[in-house]
């Protein structure tokens, strides 16, 4: 097979995307648009992926800095331009350089393959990728001629009355003969409206040449999308999303608003997983069979276990096991191992701690740096005291313990196998296994006392 | 009027599902699909309800038990073997047999009622339900004759290119008189490609009996989806959620997100009721007039009182009152009832009590298995000390009572009515009525005690 | 330039509303229709607006009291008698009229100043809004004569079959020649099926006497939907959300999924701002640059500044200060000003309360009616007590303080600069600045005494 190499064109600003922010690197499913089509890129068996970026990019580098060699476009002077800097790196290697835009998101690496198959069996020195428009108004025109080969590719307002009715369109993904397209490239002039070197004047180059251009045209035209302003970002984030939760679902997972749901690409979810709507999954997430997720969960980085039930509640880098209760309102925050049979209920927050089987916190908690056994009850509105200002500590609650409610633990602090905290207690010492521990003021009642105050506080004009 | 029956096939696996679930029970809005279609059938006059279920589908015979008579097809043969396995029960018997598939969730029982009174009409020993397809690929197509009568009943792969253009389909729900169904169901072969024995194929036999076979068409294509893979799965539940919400709408319900508003068949709904985004009602659910729910409140069995406002929170088989506001974040168990002009504010759990009127729990509270008086105020962070690892115990707060933020009240206790308990005490003891009841420790002030701390963690490395 | 004057249609009861609110009060984006009719027509410059009510609609005269004249219609006899009823306030007038119905919220000031601009360049006297309707079925249809102004007017029922084939559709918004609007109207008449006097007569009548009626076409007809019903009125929901977010999105703010994205109006929203879904922005609410809004976040009223992140939260008429994160699960009160830096996590509330710089209140506390100090940590579960059933009192903590878990903090009180009040302890006298504060239990542990209670219950048949 021949070599094929790869030019992302990655330098412009983007200035309708009105940000500080370089526009291949906003955002599409939270992963940066230039990275998904490195990422398909990387899926094709290419020598080296050159990626154009404008001067002082170097936001752009750390981004792809493993996948990607780096040139500079100095300055904006158009596509051709662009294509061009990479002349010293690709200039005498044969085979086939694809060329694709940074700002392209939903480009599939398939669809790149078929183009790169479609060029090989054509024998052609140039294809482009092309795609039938609904509305084809400002687009590029490919005009085929009867072999089926381009004729001619026609900017929108050059194009005659009869081109213009033509759908076809450039999507301004290509791929070249290598040494074809950099000795078409010297040839292209700047000698237009704009002062710029246009990539697809290479077509005509080449034409007048003799050669054999042709065009791949996909079934997809929703996947060729160019991201230029904001509404289109979001149109491919939407895209992205339903083409990812099609997938889930053609493997067994009930979305009940795909609509509202929205998957990572990175994340793996089993059969017969449920998800009800507004819940957010990303990040390394896998989410194993049986699981119900959702409404509103927002989760991230974790496995959550089969069967497990995670109500409106925010996960992050941790690991829940089987038939495990979350939320509703339960926050996880990283590092936290949740056993199976566990149960994490309202307005509780966990930190870096590891909860055993069939252990509860119940309700109104903060468990942090803390080691927590199976079968722990942990009482209502209990706090690990684990920070003093200065330092975090660590408790550790072995199995079977019973904390009553409202209690503090600080940390760092035992309570012993079996043992239990009454309520209210603030826990200091450690407490011995089996034992008892509180630590709370004898309740006194002062009768009437409550009516005495009353009325004084109504002679005082209050309430 | 004749006598009608029934018939639902329910025995597939659906494998494209993806599924440990039979395909019938997959929810739409919460109820299994063949539910809504046993629903809908009860619906008419019908003599009996037989489905046919598959080798131990347990599950769908436990669903429709007290609904349906079951038969069981041991072998997935095709369509006419699964009705032909009702012969036994229905083979004798005079007059109109309805055969509709369990997958079918959508379909009215005014488009089955619409369905019988054609065939009654037309004097037909078939009537087949069709309906008008915006794109008819791969669906069976309905050949009329001139007489407006079914011609034919031709399948995708069998249809001429005339017949190809044809967009009257064929929906797979059918009735027949039922005792040419049986007789026809005799004649049916397996003589094809997938060797099964195919319903439609008595179309064409009582054709060539002379008889007239009719079809009556339905307005609505949506209404008659199939539903055989998780995204017409979907499909069907944003169908549903649609045909529900517009009525709400048109009954006086403001919505405003309907395609972001998930409300169960079974929910009522009054007039100049306002349902904010993201919030699911379910279960026999009713809201009460000028009630404002969500965003993302998510409601399940309850009565809610007019008036009440219910702001991102759960709530689950809870009564209600008037003039009640909840949430943000408030989270509402079973078996709770909410006294008018009550509040329940933010991070709140209430469990299995009773609350009075114009009585608050504002804030990071927990009141469970309790029964609250009215004009009570529950302090910030008040626990009801309701478990004691070994069993529940009741609560007890009597009217004007108010107790201190942070209290823990260690059931079982009741605290008299006008008593006042102090903020930070922890109550074991019954406070009787107009008492203060306080249970604290005395404050010590250690002067320059902190900055000695920090100094000296400071020598210790710290912070 | 001739003088200007409006007539506001909005004395219709709007039964299919079904609801004891006017039609016409009914929210859009949180506003009521007519109030965004009104604040369009206050963008064109106009002498005068009067708003045709309903006898008793209080309610509407309270909405535009600052904006608009009133006109009661005691009796509801058709549109034409509607404007009729305006006739003493604006009938020896010089100038145009336009005449619009209140429950039209989607009209913008750039229409109707176009129909204005129109109406003048034509010289007509009276000139219809119409717009190209998709589906034209009930609509009235404009007829244009080989001038391109109006030949006819004609309602759906008496439209022939050639007229019945036009989309152009009369929109019920017209300006009129003042005079000429008002000497037509006692022309006519009520000699139809309702008995009514219809608006659109005024157009036969001023062709009849020779004048020319012309009509502005707009190119939106989404901008033209009139309300009748509920589904009407979450299409115009719908409409307009999409409109004001794509002019976010063009201003360079990121709308994750701009669907489900709820902005109102009136609120201001920097370049670099993200959005994620569920998010709702009301009010008079500013987002500055580079801040990250939600998921699920309620903002009303609040200024959030730069690069802060607010996680599924609900704060309203706060200001948030720089790089502030708040939640999950959190929600700020009115009156509430977060310094730069800070941070409110999860489970918190905060109620009329300045908070300062790099302040910490991370989780399950609540403050309220207080001034915290910079550089402060509240612990885990601290509560200001700041009620004590008949006042509020003030909180005063101060700078570098740290308040321990748990703490209850009896306001009136003072915790000093530096100091450091230990977990567990309720707090009811000032703490010097740089003391230690201390107000709990000594701990006892009971040896044993835990399994002697289990066996206890065991005994008593306990769990």
């Amino acid at each position: 097979m021949k070599k094929r190499y790869a030019v992302v064109l990655a330098a412009g600003q983007g200035t309708r995307m009105k940000s500080s922010l370089y526009k291949v690197l906003h955002p599409v499913m939270g992963r940066p648009m230039v990275q998904h089509v490195v990422d398909q890129l990387k899926k094709l068996d290419l020598e080296e992926i050159i990626t154009i970026v404008g001067f002082g990019a170097e936001k752009v580098k750390d981004q792809l800095e493993n996948d990607s060699q780096f040139v500079i476009q100095a300055e904006q002077l158009g596509t051709g331009h662009a294509v061009l800097q990479a002349e010293q790196l690709l200039r005498n290697k044969e085979g086939t350089t694809v060329v694709v835009c940074g700002d392209t998101p939903l480009l599939t690496n398939a669809t790149l393959q078929a183009l790169l198959n479609h060029h090989d069996q054509a024998g052609a020195v140039a294809t482009i990728l092309t795609a039938k428009a609904p509305d084809p108004t400002g687009y590029g025109r490919v005009i085929r001629n009867e072999a089926g080969h381009v004729a001619k590719n026609v900017e929108h307002k050059d194009a005659s009355e009869v081109e213009l009715h033509v759908n076809e369109i450039n999507t301004g993904t290509y791929c070249f003969d290598n040494r074809a397209l950099f000795q078409a490239l010297q040839e292209v002039s700047n000698d237009n409206a704009q002062g710029e070197y246009y990539l697809p004047d290479v077509i005509e180059i080449l034409k007048d040449q003799g050669e054999i251009v042709t065009a791949y045209q996909t079934d997809d035209f929703e996947e060729t999308l160019g991201v230029n302003d904001r509404i289109a970002l979001s149109q491919a984030e939407q895209s992205m999303k339903k083409r990812i939760n099609n997938q889930h679902m053609r493997n067994g997972v009930s979305l009940i608003d795909p609509v509202h749901t929205y998957i990572s690409p990175s994340v793996g979810i089993d059969q017969d997983v449920t998800i009800h709507p507004g819940s957010i999954l990303s990040g390394n997430t896998q989410i194993k069979s049986g699981a119900i997720i959702g409404p509103n969960s927002e989760i991230t980085d974790c496995i959550i276990g089969s069967d497990s039930i995670i109500k409106q509640s925010v996960i992050t880098n941790s690991v829940i096991g089987q038939r495990v209760q979350v939320g509703p309102y339960a926050h996880i925050r990283p590092q936290t191992k949740i056993g199976n049979d566990a149960k994490i209920g309202n307005f509780v927050e966990i930190k870096k701690t590891a909860i055993g089987d069939k252990s509860k916190v119940s309700h109104l908690s903060y468990i942090g740096d803390a080691e927590v056994g199976s079968n722990v009850n942990v009482g209502c509105g209990t706090i690990t005291v684990n920070y003093d200002g200065a330092n975090k500590y660590v408790t550790t609650i072995e199995d079977d313990v019973f904390i009553g409610c409202n209690a503090n633990l600080v940390a760092p602090v035992t309570i012993g196998e079996g043992s239990f905290v009454a309520a209210g207690s603030t826990i200091t010492k450690d407490v011995p296994r089996e034992a008892l521990s509180i630590a709370r003021a004898r309740q006194t009642n002062k009768e009437e006392y409550a009516k005495k105050m009353k009325n004084a506080k109504k002679a005082n004009g209050g309430s």
